[in-house]
């Protein structure tokens, strides 16, 4: 049933969610800002639409929030349901195949940003949500959350919840965006990783100046920069900062037994990214290493000439983007100050450290004993031909922590992206059998929520 | 005299030379290419109006030379006058104070990208020729050639040599592309450093991933890159690159001894380019480092997401422009194949390196022994009233070396830069006084120069 209402409904749906996906919402660039709000109100009517019987765009601090919500009956259960409206930038543009906000449909998967990240993963529970009200199903509550900053660390969403707890009164939050092993490996996310953001200016002489004239005498901020970030690993691929381990809880025996267990392949993984070696933090797996263990990147450097041909210069500044991935126990905000600290105590001579801290948020882990995981479980199964596998993720959404912090509900992570989908990368893409897949296997975790 | 010709012609001469000026004749940059020529074509004229006989842009591979002569003898001794007509590129540009190419005049100072660099000193060179011609006190011949390719390692220039053996024929080659200690300081230079400059690209996976997805499993490029550069130099600011020191003289004990009696305040210095300690080599002082040592330069640096807030990315590439200042004896063509070797050797696990060599020249050592060094040196005294430092500076223009190799002539470097013209920079300038002077010096060199 669930099936031919999709088919019966495909292209309407499908024109449902270019309309979203044309609205360039890329909450870190301001200029965007009149587009979130076009792209709230989008969201709106199509809630209404899916049989909401109550949606607003409500104002924040920041971009807007999109709440909708159906009550079934007051005294049933309550099911929130969480997504993003907002997306990542672009850049690099050239490298895409077609127009990022234009989306196209080749060889089955439609390729565009948000196509899957977040915009086509909320779209499939909006879908689910109306096959279920169109047909007389829903025998619980559901409400809609949705919000324009998801991908610059969700600045306002704390303070919403704290504002909104009513309002957000729910028995468990339910959300798509996250991944599964593979098309053919379904699995739940079970635990994602925390995150902390900075910037970081260094800056040296005043001026750009002559490297000829200067060079050798002055401390060069590129040069001290790299060094920086040089050491803040190892060559064991361990993070250098102090006390930056001192709340990592150790994944435990049976844990990294069961991670040792997930069909992985390493060559398919190295091939399929195009590196010929893997690298991480010594005596772990890359499964464990890019989930359970925290991790430390450069997202962004600059600095200097950077056109074309040679410019010998030693710039006045230079500037890096750097994060860490974070495990649950660790802090973000304490995470947040070591680095800080660390970063001014290892400025080299000559050149003055400015750092900055962007945004970040907790790591979360779901036990897998709560009944609305096993509804989740179920609707994979029936969705997906196989039972699902628990796994931790190595992305971050730090309103999970939050959600659970301040209105006290875990969280649900039914997620449908595929690796090949890459999302904040040029041509983003979801394979439309991953939308129609992901529909069915939300619509009967509502039908099993009712039940468990 | 001379004093006085510069007083009747001075309002004529600095429309002459803001002609030049207003030309953007960027050398690095591909668009600026009918710039190159339109520059190239005004130097001809007013050469020709200066007094040469025959002028004429001549074609090379890259940007066309200006040649100009007046032969007043074919068994007179001859005088070769190099300069360049290409410019750096002017970013920053949001912390220029004015267009860089609308010059204007503030507090004496002409402001404009080439004010110094090396349209402003060239055209000394030219207007004190004119001087000699027109008062009919001109007793040897002079030669001018102008390129246009200097700024990005003048690759064109050696091969136009080589080819030009005859029309080029002189006993000494005349250069004004230096700086002196300062306006009460006047120096000639007798050294200057050579160079070596290479762009780097660091590529991790083939596409930007998601730093959480993936964040500790891969080697980011960004990271990869940042260790490299923090690697070719050490705590004592050493150049680690295994034999870059193997050709490198040490500065004699007398040098040395003439170098400390230079006047020289570290805090005046360090207070100009407003860093609050210099770093360098151990063991050697500032302007010993900046002179007489060989130098390591991260000149730009980029990668990843560089924009407004966050991108939470590992991205495929990360890129510099590194450059190392080299002393006489060190080739610039070995050092280009030890650092392309040593990056390559110390590239990270999973990330693949590709080492692209720019450009490059020899240092120059200048006798001060030479007749013509004593006759610029008088030049100077005259304009200056007091006797020059000979000194070695940091900057490099390669081509020295190649007039010495190819055509098997010294050259005297009367340079009449200042530290504070801030070439290569925004805001470059030059004072109407030096310009002034500098016509006076240059006359006299040439008068003196048929005495000695």
């Amino acid at each position: 049933m669930i099936k031919q209402y999709i088919q019966e409904n495909e292209s309407r749906m499908q024109e449902e969610l270019f309309s979203l996906i044309r609205i360039p919402s890329i909450s870190s660039e301001s200029k965007h800002q009149p587009d979130m709000l076009r792209c709230a109100e989008r969201w709106r009517e199509l809630l209404i639409a899916a049989g909401a019987d109550r949606a607003e765009v409500m104002p924040t601090e920041g971009n807007p929030m999109v709440y909708a919500e159906r009550i079934i009956d007051a005294q049933a259960p309550t099911v929130l349901i969480y997504g993003h409206y907002d997306v990542m930038p672009v850049e690099p543009l050239n490298l895409w195949h077609s127009d990022p906000f234009e989306p196209v449909i080749r060889d089955g998967h439609i390729f565009a940003r948000g196509a899957d990240d977040d915009k086509g993963q909320s779209f499939i529970q909006a879908k689910a949500f109306e096959y279920l009200t169109q047909n007389g199903l829903l025998k619980h509550n559901v409400k809609f959350i949705l919000e324009g900053e998801e991908e610059i660390g969700s600045p306002s969403l704390e303070t919403f919840c704290e504002q909104h707890k009513q309002l957000l009164k729910a028995d468990i939050v339910l959300v798509s965006d996250t991944s599964m092993l593979s098309a053919e490996l379904p699995s739940l996310t079970t635990g994602l990783r925390g995150l902390s953001y900075w910037q970081v200016e260094v800056t040296g002489p005043n001026r750009d100046l002559h490297s000829g004239h200067f060079g050798g005498a002055v401390m060069n901020p590129i040069n001290a920069l790299c060094k920086m970030i040089a050491q803040l690993t190892d060559a064991d691929g361990r993070i250098t900062i102090p006390h930056f381990y001192d709340d990592v809880e150790e994944v435990s025996a049976e844990e990294r037994e069961m991670i040792a267990h997930i069909p992985f392949d390493e060559e398919k993984y190295k091939a399929a990214i195009g590196i010929k070696d893997v690298f991480g933090e010594k005596g772990y797996s890359t499964l464990e290493r890019n989930s359970c263990r925290p991790s430390f990147d450069c997202c962004g450097i600059w600095g200097g000439y950077t056109g074309e041909g040679a410019k010998t210069v030693i710039p006045s500044k230079a500037y890096a983007k750097i994060s860490t991935r974070l495990v649950p126990h660790q802090n973000s905000e304490k995470i947040a100050q070591l680095v800080a600290q660390h970063l001014q105590s290892i400025a080299p001579t000559g050149v003055t450290v400015k750092v900055e801290y962007l945004h970040g948020g907790e790591g979360y882990v779901c036990p897998i004993s709560l009944p609305a995981y096993k509804a989740a479980e179920k609707g994979f199964e029936l969705a997906f031909g196989k039972r699902p596998l628990p796994v931790r993720r190595g992305g971050s959404i730090p309103i999970i922590a939050t959600f659970e912090k301040v209105l006290g509900i875990k969280t649900i992570l039914m997620g449908f992206g595929l690796e090949s989908n890459a999302i904040h990368s040029p041509n983003e893409n979801m394979p439309l059998s991953m939308i129609r897949r992901g529909i069915e296997a939300v619509a009967h975790f509502h039908l099993f929520f009712d039940e468990v």
